[in-house]
């Protein structure tokens, strides 16, 4: 779809525009959706569908004239001409482009996206060696493990959210660095670029805004999106959590269902309805987010929804086993704790959803006021819709050194990548773990590098090091009241400490503290700790 | 339009159903839009259309029996048939109400909005004599002083609001209070009640819900609105800054715009106007506002917006003199300072507003991103389609005693409310510190006579004592970079302290400080402050 859009205003028909009709077409089907579903058209010139995307003859190209009007003849004869004839049209706009490097200037690493791994590589690119641009349609990196915290007012919104300027300076501050509020919609590792569109609201004079950003090397850190497994509702009743919009949404939706059940004339089963608050699924997210509503309404509804506080509920559904990933005795220790804070916990299989109610698989409704959905995450429309190797599930494919094989200058990682089937290594969980270690590595490898193999094409024979190696530190999970579970093992099957209970939640809160990127946030997330166990949670409901 | 509305689902059709229906809708014109206009069906039982609010009979209701069912019948002789008719009839829903009191119940205050009188009367009120009932769009009450600050990051937006249930704990605690969130759409001055509909975003079964609320003591506090003067384009798009969903929309579109301005491609022009913050108004919000976007500008956009700081203005566009209400020494320093600081002052008049452009009346274009609307505030909806007697200005109009004369039990304050021309008196200034001592006196007012004259049609004969007499405590107004004015006279025309600059500024910052109503947000608005001076302004656009 977003190629489609693009080649209707001539992004593609430059370069294509002496193929046929049908080719263009043809094109836009394969780039857009799927390599597998282009043949003919390109045959003659091309190796396959995978070399649209493929840079086996880059060397052919220098780096000061590569970009849009240079498409190498060999590959496609017709796009020089084709160039001409689209300027004698002049049928459609162009686009305006970052454009490539020149020789001398520093090699421009352009990052998509704004979550733990891309913020961790942009935190630690040497800006002396490289120009970065950052695109992503958020300005901020979201502190993830502390979301649910925001929901019930125990933390403020800001203090889980880093501005990706204050993360890497240079994107603020250098002239040839710079952050974009964007969306890309495509990209053309043939040309070294990504297309992208301005994320507005109607306040630029021309709308919708796209623009080109050619790169040296690009890095992939889009992130992934909610499963819902194509179950009917969720995405029109359900709050997620993973954006602060998300959690201002759910505070802004729990309050006014604490206020609206006040009502008179509410009939009961209205108010038990309006303050039913319904979590499907039973991993960290969905535990800590119960945990948090039952502290909220042990401490703070009781004393300030008097009237209400005996109708509200928590109700967690999970089809199999809540925290799987963690140790056996964890998992009864959170069970019983959540059963004995109010938490019913209840197993189940989501088969429909409607506005007030959800449909079990076995038949039974669930009427509900709060709908919160954390059944983890999949590959995002956009890495769908790339034309990249693909790891087992459907992420980007990389290898050992999170390089997208064949493709040279393109790298992915977090929870957009996966190792490809042939390293013989397992996709590694949607993890900020993962994400973090893994933009950790790969700055490394870009800082040494950098000096020779940071410009495009460039880092083919550099020696690369050792390769990316995973080793899981141990999850954590707070499970409300002042508990919370920590896992030491390395992995499901391997033998370690694990532990619960006070401890483990002061362990909890410090770890977190220490990991907030700023000292900024350090001291608001310790201040928002601090007033909520003096003063109680806010209760504002703004907007 | 909200009576006619009502009217429709019964709640007015079963006291006057047996009256024909040209009279129903006859009383649907004059209860809803205004009195002046009904004459006939009325004139044989009530003495005029006044009386319709009017409670001069009101000795003949019992407390027990005082509600819908039981509309006395000597002034509407069918209205108990009515009732009947209407019961058998079962045409419409009927509303759920919240009955009136009982004899031996504590009194029931309903206090209509939850602005700066409305919270200043809630949290003197004595909760051993009175029942509260609050009723607000929104459940906080917002630091109208600070908001522009909050707009540009110097302060969290939960720092200038707080919940109406912290400055009046009995709201969500004592089993007869409530805080309902909703708009109070009319007011039946001789059934003693009001009619409300619920603010809701789709999550109740019934939509619109609406109730009713029998009151022994309305207090009439709802505000104003901002004044367009019915300029065309101001209200779609326009940015006022009354709440704080306005200034969390300012700093939303300000920091898009300071990132839109970067995109690749985005000419000179668009750049210029995209950075173009236009204030309208040069009272103390416009002028504050101008002070917090420069300090901005100096501080943050030169450090972290690089690529574009030299692109951002600010204009301040008045018609007159820009804040008038002060000493004439301290309008030139602010007119000298705001210059310095690279606020642009512009005398002129706003003829036209257009997505990214306004007209003046001399024919001149101004090319805007962001235009913030500030000349003051006028009636309501609410208070204009209300039959009450009005002060000139068109506000409810109040004897001394901020009584509504001849609706008995009905009181006003705050900007909705303007002494009576009868009074001698002139109409105060829609300022806090106005609304703020109003707040004060009333609410002494009724706990002095609670005991003996706290129940509906009981405070007749009861001495009111002193009436109320406002004392004009001095104007502040920040002009940015530790700068402000401390205007102390009494008023415009008398001799009086006034002086301008740092030691102003720490008055400002220190008299602000102690007025924010609750510990948590002095500790916040103080931590915020701290912040901001060590590490910046926060630059994260949410959402």
């Amino acid at each position: 779809m977003a190629l489609a859009r693009i080649a209707r205003h001539g992004g593609y028909r430059r370069s294509f525009g002496a193929i046929s009709n049908t080719a263009t077409e043809r094109y836009q089907l394969c780039g857009g959706e799927s390599a597998h579903k282009c043949h003919s058209p390109f045959s003659g010139n091309v190796t396959g569908c995978g070399n649209l995307f493929s840079i086996k003859k880059a060397e052919h190209i220098s780096f000061g004239s590569r970009g849009m009007r240079v498409t190498p003849q060999h590959n496609f004869p017709h796009a020089q001409i084709a160039v001409e004839e689209s300027d004698s049209e002049q049928e459609s706009p162009q686009y305006p482009t970052l454009e490539a490097t020149k020789p001398g200037e520093k090699p421009r690493v352009v990052v998509l996206g704004s979550g733990w791994a891309a913020c961790r590589f942009l935190k630690g690119l040497d800006t002396k060696i490289y120009d970065v641009v950052c695109i992503s349609p958020r300005n901020h990196m979201v502190f993830t493990p502390l979301l649910a915290s925001t929901c019930v007012g125990t933390l403020e919104f800001r203090s889980v959210a880093e501005p990706v300027s204050r993360i890497q300076t240079a994107l603020a501050k250098d002239p040839n660095s710079y952050f974009f509020l964007a969306s890309c919609s495509e990209v053309d590792t043939d040309k070294h670029e990504v297309y992208c569109e301005t994320i507005g609201d109607g306040g630029l004079s021309r709308e919708p805004y796209r623009f080109k950003v050619a790169y040296d090397k690009l890095v992939i850190a889009s992130g992934a999106e909610p499963l819902t497994f194509g179950i009917k509702g969720v995405k029109d009743h359900a709050f997620f959590l993973r954006e602060v919009t998300h959690a201002q949404e759910i505070r802004k939706k729990l309050l006014l269902n604490l206020m609206l059940s006040e009502n008179p004339g509410t009939s009961e089963e209205e108010k038990e309805r309006l303050l039913h608050c319904v979590v499907i699924g039973g991993g960290p997210t969905g535990v800590e987010f119960s945990g948090e509503l039952s502290d909220f309404i042990m401490r703070d509804v009781h004393q300030r929804y008097a009237h209400v506080k005996n109708y509200i509920r928590v109700t967690l559904i999970e089809a199999n086993e809540i925290l799987s990933s963690f140790d056996d005795g964890l998992r009864q220790y959170a069970t019983k704790h959540l059963t004995k804070v109010g938490v019913r916990l209840v197993r189940g299989v989501v088969k429909e959803v409607h506005p007030n109610k959800i449909i079990l698989s076995d038949g039974s409704d669930v009427p509900y006021g709060l709908l919160v959905w954390s059944t983890g995450v999949g590959p995002s429309e956009f890495v769908k819709s790339l034309n990249l190797p693909k790891s087992p599930g459907g992420r980007i494919g990389v290898d050992e050194w999170l390089r997208v094989p064949s493709i040279e200058d393109v790298f992915a990682l977090g929870d957009c990548a996966g190792f490809l089937e042939q390293t013989g290594r397992p996709v590694l969980p949607a993890l900020a773990q993962v994400a973090e270690r893994e933009g950790k590595f790969l700055v490394e490898l870009f800082n040494r590098f950098g000096k020779n193999g940071g410009k495009a094409f460039s880092a083919k024979d550099i020696a690369l090091g050792e390769p990316f190696v995973y080793k899981h530190l141990g999850s954590m999970a707070s499970v409300g009241r002042y508990k919370a579970l920590v896992d030491l093992r390395q992995s499901k099957d391997t033998k370690g400490i694990s532990f619960a209970g006070f401890i483990s939640w002061l362990i909890w809160r410090s770890a977190y503290l220490t990991r907030v990127l700023s000292w900024r946030n350090r001291f608001y997330v310790a201040v928002n700790w601090g007033t909520t166990l003096v003063f109680g949670r806010d209760n504002t409901r703004i907007g």
